[in-house]
């Protein structure tokens, strides 16, 4: 095998490196995070975001900048834990912005709207002038946002019956979240807000329809394939959801500025982490599912069309509640535009293309 | 508009934060490194992932850890930055390691492979014991790398005349680079290999019939469709290549633990950015390259399928060549099928109604 070393000194260009380098002493304060998680444990991919951005920040100071993290309920509701942090109760959430838009609609333009952009798209706005725009908004409620995770497109959800045509969601009770749940209304469905713990009984005994949750890998651990046969994709209520670092904005400001840069790159890897364990874990959770008799089903296309008119209405009526939401989605909905236009060229052939061969074995 | 003040102390929790909190010194040696890009500062997105990389470092460390970036040819010619490292020149470089091909063909599995993972399958991959692997390739010429940005799916080329069938392919003159080559050598292509600023005048002059390049926005630069109007894609050759930063061992080595954390956190920035960026900038090349005549054109199927079957030929050849190429490939193959099955249900149907709603306007 072919082995280069390192010459000792390159001609005419000066050594560099560690080895002959002057240290100086930094000043390192000891600051230690309490991070409000809205996830349980036992969502291991979501709630390990917070997990993946606790250790890098640790590493990236010699343990001089840590978080702990309690899980959801321990210092809040999981659907609180962004008033964990304005009480002071805990110094930034690990959170879906999704849960708070009592605040404020808006608040869904940092995780995840009806047709919104997929994890990519989402990641590509948020580095275009879409983070300044959600910390425009956050500011409001004293907060600063980092992405810090993202779930990739979910599912549809667990349907205890088919659903062939818009007239079967009629008076469907749903268990679904955030303005997916208004679509739902919209078509003519009544969506039930369940917290995780109260799925997979409230399917069982008939008290709802159906229920929308997350992916493969954390649906497999509700259970809801053994009370729900159909499972139908895609998840057109949430194609990319963004999961959030919320941090009290008088906690941001004390950090140092080193301390500022550290945090964004930790929530650089969790937000990167957390999709490709979706990604590594979902395929094989899928395929347990399908073998213990899961059946897997499109939605149909007017049930597609129909959700996404409804989606459409749903936001020209938030537009008239939340000059925040109008300005932040027009500015969203513009980009993905220009995306899925760009994605219709390279990346959607390429991917349409493997996908085929994939199918053919 | 509701607006929440922290208040002084929670009830029943300790306060917690920096302003409280004591400080202690850490030693900090100055480090800088010197970094040969592969790419031309004209190649802004491409240069820029070394960029972001930079200031992400030096930010995270007060100004300690830096590194001044080199553009090709400074410190060596962009398609040998890696030799810079060997030789002591750079400390690490923000490359392709597909340009490595002839140090072990395995080295292509970093970039970018014909019908490979896309952007988000690799990263995935990386984070699921790819990463592991490379740098068990890497290793045997004292590299470590960091995946340091990606371009997305690539475009297919700029083709003078029109390819309706495998047959148009037969001793077309191709300007290819990478494993892309030996499959348009397999179709019956004569591939070129030429550096960036020989293309124009190569195919102006009809020394060459065509030429695979990045995408819209970087083709756009090169001028390339004022001498072949046929913009085909997609881009098979590279669904979603990654450009890495491999450094020097021994310099990784000598980092203290703290700065190869940071040095992660500021790749994982850099990767995300780099993505970002392409896409917020492809768009808009992509609509005026059309404004000024330019036919975007897809393969033709039986195109992508004898290409698709000659990229099993090649592997299969540098399976016998190459062991770190057979162990690698078939890890990185392995997930990648696992996770186009994973986005035939959720990833790929949103994709698709999106692209369909957005070309109804």
């Amino acid at each position: 095998m072919q082995r280069r070393r390192f010459l000792t000194v390159g001609a005419g260009v000066a050594a560099t490196g560690a080895l002959a380098a002057p240290a100086v002493a930094q000043s390192a304060p000891q600051i230690k995070w309490r991070i409000a998680s809205s996830f349980p444990k036992s969502l291991d991919t979501l709630y390990g975001g917070a997990e993946v951005f606790a250790k890098a920040i640790s590493e990236m100071t010699d343990g001089a900048f840590t978080a702990q993290i309690s899980p959801a309920g321990e210092l809040a509701p999981g659907l609180q834990a962004a008033d964990a942090v304005a009480r002071g109760r805990a110094d930034a959430c690990h959170t879906s912005s999704a849960y708070y838009l009592d605040k404020d609609p808006a608040f869904a333009l940092g995780a995840a709207t009806p047709f919104g952009p997929n994890a990519r798209q989402t990641n590509a706005w948020l580095r275009s002038g879409g983070a300044e725009m959600l910390d425009e908004l956050y500011a409001r409620f004293d907060l600063v946002g980092l992405a810090c995770g993202n779930t990739g497109a979910q599912m549809g959800g667990w349907f205890r019956k088919d659903v062939n045509a818009v007239g079967d969601l009629q008076g469907l009770k749903i268990r679904v979240s955030g303005l997916g749940a208004q679509v739902f209304a919209k078509l003519g469905a009544a969506p039930q807000p369940l917290g995780g713990g109260d799925v997979y009984p409230a399917l069982e005994k008939g008290e709802i329809d159906a229920a929308e949750w997350i992916g493969p890998y954390d649906d497999q651990k509700l259970g809801l394939y053994q009370v729900a046969k159909n499972y139908y994709y895609p998840g057109w209520q949430a194609g990319g959801p963004s999961v959030q670092l919320l941090i009290g904005k008088a906690k941001w400001e004390a950090l140092p500025a080193r301390y500022k840069a550290i945090a964004t790159g930790a929530a650089a890897i969790a937000n990167e982490t957390m999709l490709a364990r979706y990604d590594a874990q979902n395929p094989r959770a899928l395929r347990e599912l399908v073998a213990a008799g899961v059946k897997l089903k499109p939605y149909p296309k007017d049930v597609m069309e129909a959700a996404y008119k409804a989606s459409q209405e749903v936001y020209a009526e938030l537009y008239q509640k939340s000059p925040a939401f109008k300005k932040i989605h027009e500015a969203q909905a513009a980009f993905r535009n220009e995306d899925v236009l760009w994605f219709r060229v390279a990346e959607l052939p390429f991917d349409v293309f493997m996908a085929q061969m994939q199918s053919r074995g």
